[in-house]
């Protein structure tokens, strides 16, 4: 007898919790699809010289490598036999850039790409990181150009889902590259690499605070000087408290300015971006500027996104992304320029719960039709298949067994009604329904049954019931 | 530069494939949860001593295994490293049967759960044949008992599932396997193994034809005696043409046997399935009795289940299942009985698109907004913002450009109407739709363009246009 266990780093869930994830990538999916972003799924594995083009070392020690047994008996026989030809994807991107590339003339451009799949990563695993997670990306892809307005389009489409989500107030937080890195050219911070690094140590502001990353940049491994570190600080310390005090403080950002191009050029694009979500309705009480934002990865070039839960900021990011200028240089000639954000929706959940934010939900079984007599199986089936046909989830208890016992079932499945068909239901004709929620009861008509509990179950919760019904 | 290219066996779609697609699993998992099914999804690899405790050598070779380059370092360092710790699940039934053991103490039975993800299997990659597919399975497992009615829940189920996915007629065909070995007792065949084999010859009738069976059987390797294979041919011909023709073909092979118990209990499950899939309401013209199906896995122990389309009997069965004994022996003490049925997706697009059954889907996308001049952006903006709060997918061009272009765009993208927002209706405030399907065209009030694009799209596309919102 082998031990049933899962792998290390996986995070499975019992049927009532998987309802609660399958109800938030539905959420998430619905807002990708409001917003007029098509789907696409790739294979969970790429060739490996496809995959691996552009990572460095870091990336590839958390790759996992796949092979058939055939290769393995192949690879044991070679002195050296390389790395596997196929490899688990560990994000989304690299995955749209093959495939952007790849298909590339059969697309539309700019192409508005949503995808809700597994990744996987070596990582250590500890509590809430996983070796095997969902993420769920939306990325737009332009050719050659893409207006700053889509950058736009990312937060709003966020600020739907997370609305719909329902899991408190939330901030999507704004900055841009360009901005960051005109304000070093003033500083006299000019080389690249260098910009790169003191963001980096400038991203850790959270984490080790103002004064520690203070230290760094003035000590000897950056050794800035004391005046340039403060007004590197003053500007990371910049947060908006409203739409016309973010426009504000770009405003002032750009008068003190030495006159660099490329921060006119990330305060005009932070401009249009601000001006587009407004156009789009988003309340200005769920964005805000905020210069610290830098993103870890390097190949942000224009707006940077991140998402933090006002009620559980020790939370982190839930939802980032930005603007890059080029997402498959590795594959084709073409510029393809392009802007996205993910939901890591496994880490995500598994926050959630921790914090109890994930409810009991209720059971996608709607309504449960109880076994009272053998004999009266045949108007329960019946009855069951009406439910159906009306678009209601119904489970019949085939095996029997004492009502009771079937009702506690239905209470701890979450489901909320209780169809019973029984000795009088079927002398007149009726059908008792059971509000496991409300713990009410009423009989109605065989051939009302299932408007009736259309009805119900249209009827959010908490309304009073109107009694129309009742026995 | 790198050729972008996906894995050899993996089916990549284009996003208006990947509507369809969606579409089809969207279908399936409503069927399941009409019926009551709850989901689970499992991690896409398990570990090899889990994964592999029950399986041969032909299943072993088709097995990726999955390992991290840590690994791969230590494997190479060691003289026989054996088999990689981690491997990709091959199909959903393993999973599941290691789901159920770990978390039995958790699950109330009969568990009745779908699950639809993918499954990878070395094969030899050739045309239809995929390395990577989507599985979307359906089981209902008892703890030491489960009746026999659940074994008719499943191919109701599919039925609903086949009648929504609207690909023409299909039949889902029964037989089981007790009546089988009964049958064989009955003829002097009593040991298991041969029956199997018996089995599986007369399972390749529909490829090799009755006559090459019948000279196999006869012939040196099984030496059954003439009159004793014509028996055996004579009962897998037969075919119900109703109902009560599959009732009474029960009564007249129950009536023949030489009284063996095992097959009046097949004859007894198979008559409680069928009385209860007609008291479900299942059209009789959509099932039947063949008592050729065996079904190559020699785990099924009861009812067994083949699906095929009627006017595509060159695809073979596109819906497969059975009962067995006995799910998870290897992890378990416990005696758990199940009975499931499993759609293998990937290849059933596949092969509906051989067949031209998959049409060029409209585009999840059911609004564009074009732009026609940058000033009117903000109404344009604004007008989504409306539309998406109303549930209807909307795309707004960010990029502008020719009307002409755009309107192209959507229409090629499958996308039906076009919600203009030009000098004209913002001076009269109103906005002009387009129906790219009806080539149709009225203009609302502004404030009625929500409800106005809801009742059309609630309209199905045959019914004529009212007329009464024309211009």
């Amino acid at each position: 007898m082998i031990k049933p266990r899962t792998a290390p780093g996986t995070l499975e869930l019992l049927p009532t919790e998987q309802i609660a994830f399958q109800r938030m990538l539905d959420v998430i999916r619905s807002g990708y699809e409001r917003f007029g972003f098509l789907p696409i799924e790739t294979p969970a594995y790429e060739l490996t010289d496809v995959l691996l083009t552009k990572t460095g070392g870091e990336t590839e020690r958390q790759v996992y490598f796949v092979q058939s047994t055939g290769s393995l008996d192949k690879a044991a026989a070679q002195e050296d036999p390389g790395l596997p030809e196929l490899a688990l994807r560990f994000d989304l991107t690299v995955p749209l850039a093959r495939y952007v590339a790849e298909h590339e003339h059969r697309l539309t451009f700019p192409f508005r790409r949503y995808q809700m799949q597994r990744v996987y990563r070596g990582e250590r695993p500890q509590r809430g990181r996983y070796r095997e997670f969902y993420q769920c990306d939306i990325d737009i892809i332009g050719k050659d150009g893409l207006s700053p307005r889509h950058d736009a389009e990312c937060p709003a489409v966020i600020h739907t889902i997370f609305t719909d989500l329902d899991i408190g107030a939330f901030t999507i937080q704004l900055n841009n590259r360009k901005l960051m890195r005109g304000f070093f050219e003033d500083l006299g911070i000019t080389e690249a690499q260098q910009q790169v690094t003191v963001l980096r140590e400038i991203d850790k502001i959270d984490k080790r605070g103002p004064e520690a990353v203070r230290d760094t940049l003035t000590g000897e491994a950056y050794g800035l000087a004391a005046d340039v570190v403060q007004t590197l600080l003053d500007l990371v310390g910049l947060r908006s408290t409203s739409h016309d005090d973010a426009l504000a403080i770009l405003d002032r950002v750009l008068a003190a300015s030495a006159g660099s191009p490329v921060l006119a050029t990330g305060v005009a694009e932070l401009r249009e971006v601000l001006t587009v979500l407004r156009d789009l309705g988003v309340p200005e009480s769920d964005y805000c500027l905020n210069l610290s934002i830098a993103r870890g990865l390097d190949y942000y070039t224009g707006t940077v996104y991140e998402t933090t839960l006002d009620e559980h900021p020790e939370i982190g990011s839930v939802c980032s992304g930005g603007r890059y200028d080029d997402l498959a240089g590795q594959y084709t000639k073409s510029r393809l320029p392009g802007v996205g954000m993910s939901i890591g929706l496994t880490r995500l959940f598994w926050q959630l719960r921790e914090a109890g934010l994930v409810g009991t939900a209720e059971s996608t079984v709607q309504v449960l039709v109880p076994q009272l007599d053998e004999a009266y199986l045949p108007q329960c089936l019946a009855l069951a298949t009406d439910l159906r046909q009306g678009g209601i989830n119904t489970e019949v208890v085939l095996d029997g067994g004492k009502l009771g016992k079937q009702l506690k079932y239905a209470d701890r499945a979450g489901i909320r009604f209780v169809a019973i068909v029984g000795e009088q239901e079927v002398a007149a004709d009726t059908v008792t329904i059971k509000d496991l929620r409300r713990q009410d009861q009423f009989t109605v008509a065989r051939e009302e049954a299932v408007r009736s509990l259309r009805v119900e179950l249209a009827q959010p919760l908490g309304l009073p019931h109107d009694g129309s019904d009742e026995d």
